[in-house]
């Protein structure tokens, strides 16, 4: 131990943590039959896993795709769809020797860029050029991708970065293993988790004495947080990035979860393209990912990103480095061609796919409503609603005993309170503090993904648990 | 540029490098049928890519596997093998939710790593335990992982890496991005491409006013080198690690690739283990992917490591490390998994299975034989037997006007001759200087995968351009 890498050391990672290793006990210890818990399943509300935790089956057409392009005598069967049939040998005609078993290009497979880029620009309204685009494992891939590239490696004054408070923890998790300055900025938990400008100066300012600012990551909509930004919102942060040359980290990986009537998605390139001169030749990067949406083929580790306005020396260095890791996973380049370039309607596979789509993303929408719903109707509980994402994020109002007694115990007061609603409950989610939070302010973080009845039983023994909690340390 | 990551500017990646982007764009042209070149194809011997450049079809028993986990309603067919029925069912049971499309243990489903460690336990005949296995992201995703944690980030005095010379360029790559000194051995050309331990102590030695030693990099077999250590040359590389306390990073990615009789493959753990203490205390990992092999598929990005006598603290920081990007890709796992558990004697899909495995796996054998003997047969070129792995790397004399021409154009002579033999020829092979190599000698580097018709068209083109070259630069 005394001689790795002190920056691993540093790294922290919560959605992962401590407490998903004792849920983990847990469920073997309720397998083996042998255990005294007043539960007999853990309901995992920790990670964002649509298959694992929705018990959510695969689209049909997906996976028909996939394993056509993974064994091609498939799609020779009379009752092999003829419009999925099309798109796989489509796909296969740009692989090595027809093969998804070749190495792609460093980039990904063109066929595949080529169904992105125009994915975007029917959303955006403006061009998207496939050789801005880049196939990664995962869309976290991606982001350590890009986030290298902004650092200088300078351990007295080294490259710092915004992430928001809350945030997803695998930026904090990069920033610690580069040795970059985390530059953190608050969101606003009133004004359902916005980003305030004045805050943005507050934090960089300050940080001008530690690290040079490079860049900005926005999460939008919002991980762990839930929100989803205005149009307005986002038009003053692409202000305040241009005033300051900060690069921009748009992580929108959650684009298409969007639920609240009235909360509407806008891409910051959309945004900076509206904007017009200076603002549409400023450098950045949006991430997008095969995990989440409504489909959530995580395992897949598909991703993208798109560089926009990079200047191409930098574009050259950017695919000199990834080539040296050869490319990304075939499976989940196609995953994420998948998903990018769904059946259209008159297309043989289409009617399924609306049906599967429709039902999963209505039963979204309605935990999303009811989650919100059902955390504040709980004492000492205030819940944002949740506008995007598939999380809520409640804050807890935690005894002063009860935190008194967990920093005694080393601890952070709702790490405390998740491990005891854990051990209590069965109910697995994420302590606030794992994601960073406000001085003083507590919370947790729980997906929506459980099926609906088994949400509405969590949020029941969430009730009865604070309830008993507020008790015994009032 | 004048921002960027100034580590990543160092980075250097040849076999992806300028001849491949021109190898590229020729093809390209000769699509559009606008061109002048003397050939009507690019043969591309620069990657070890089986379906790519051997038109290699990939194994009926994988890709049905697969497809199966892929799209499980395809196994209730009758005509889906019942023993790789069995197989997808046992392998889906540890997925959540029993799809390939959750989330998996950051370190892989276990399952897969229960088989990697079986396969382990019968090739060394020493257990192998499957909390030790971590499935990645092709083997360089593993290199860079284990890589990683022996950083001390010290600009002053940075963690020294032993790698050989020549080396496969991941190496290089990766430590140059992590900003590490790089302690080159030699290979010693004259013994087979051995190991020299006279060589190494002279290459730590003279590293040490540099930096920290901290690990040694052997590739066995060897990429780009195609030896195959003996078992001797083993245990004296142990004994020295061992002597400096050096961490063991075993690249035994080509571990199923020898051809020549006698070139057996011993792994370094049970080299290790053999010997007894203190050796069988050493800490190491071992790499393997699903890319190499006979098998060959390479897009699946499958690979794995095993960490053997690590530390357990050490172990539970890799673990954290590794969970802040969640889990390597599921279908590479699949795809590993189905690599190493095969179809045994006496199960349906064992005999096609059987047979596609020596029909590979005997041109394979062929092409190794041939092309050493054609590269020995041209004049001013000498090359080693190819004992393993899928590259040949003859040596080639350049004539010193030659040499001279390279250097006056900034480029290294055997980059200046690649490229000649690319433009005049079609044949698209990596310059030794790619791979680092003695001073003052060239080489360059051909894998041994195109069919064997056109490897003997790739030779005769060779030595015709060969003369002509020697005849111009005379």
């Amino acid at each position: 131990m005394a001689n790795i890498n002190p920056r691993v050391i540093k790294v922290e990672y919560a959605v992962r943590g401590p407490i998903v290793i004792r849920a983990g006990e847990i469920e073997k210890q309720i397998k083996e039959g042998q255990h005294n818990f007043p539960f007999d399943r853990v309901i995992r509300a920790n990670i964002g896993d649509c298959h694992a935790s929705g018990n959510q089956v695969p689209v049909t057409y997906i996976r028909q795709f996939l394993a056509g392009c993974t064994y091609p005598p498939l799609i020779d069967s009379s009752d092999f769809p003829s419009d999925i049939k099309q798109k796989v040998q489509r796909l296969l005609s740009v692989c090595g020797g027809k093969s998804l078993g070749s190495y792609t290009e460093s980039q990904g497979l063109i066929t595949v860029r080529e169904d992105i880029a125009k994915y975007i620009q029917e959303r955006d309204g403006y061009p998207s050029n496939p050789s801005d685009i880049y196939l990664c494992n995962g869309a976290s891939d991606g982001i350590k991708t890009v986030i290298k590239l902004l650092m200088n490696n300078d351990p007295k004054k080294p490259s710092g970065i915004m992430i928001p408070v809350p945030q997803y923890p695998l930026y904090s998790a990069t920033l610690s293993e580069y040795g970059a300055h985390q530059i953190e900025y608050y969101l606003d938990e009133d004004n359902n988790w916005a980003l305030n400008i004045d805050e943005l100066e507050r934090a960089l300012n300050q940080s001008k004495e530690h690290c040079v600012p490079r860049g900005i990551v926005i999460i939008n909509p919002g991980n762990p947080t839930g929100q989803v930004l205005s149009r307005e919102n986002i038009e003053n942060i692409v202000r305040f990035a241009e005033k300051h040359r900060l690069f921009i980290l748009a992580d929108e990986v959650y684009q298409e979860n969007t639920y609240l009537p009235g909360s509407k998605f806008f891409s910051f390139k959309k945004v900076l393209m509206d904007l017009g001169a200076p603002y549409n030749h400023m450098e950045m990067a949006s991430f997008h990912s095969a995990s989440k949406g409504w489909h959530g083929e995580c395992g897949s580790r598909g991703g993208y990103y798109e560089l926009i306005n990079i200047d191409k020396d930098v574009r050259m260095q950017v695919n000199k480095l990834i080539s040296a890791s050869l490319c990304s996973a075939a499976w989940g380049q196609a995953m994420m061609g998948a998903i990018i370039n769904p059946p259209k309607e008159g297309e043989l596979s289409y009617e399924l796919y609306k049906k599967e789509r429709s039902d999963i993303v209505s039963r979204l929408k309605q935990k999303a409503d009811l989650v919100s719903q059902l955390f504040n109707s709980v004492e000492g509980v205030r819940c944002n609603a949740v506008m995007g994402a598939m999380y809520a994020f409640p804050r807890i109002e935690i005894p002063e005993k009860a935190i008194q007694h967990a920093k005694s115990k080393n601890m952070a007061p709702d790490a405390f309170y998740c491990f005891q609603f854990l051990e209590k409950t069965g109910v697995c989610v994420v302590p606030g503090s794992g994601f960073k939070q406000k001085p003083g302010t507590h919370h947790l973080r729980t997906t929506i993904l459980p099926p609906v009845d088994q949400m509405k039983v969590m949020v029941e023994k969430f009730r009865k648990f604070h309830m008993e909690f507020l008790r015994e340390w009032k």
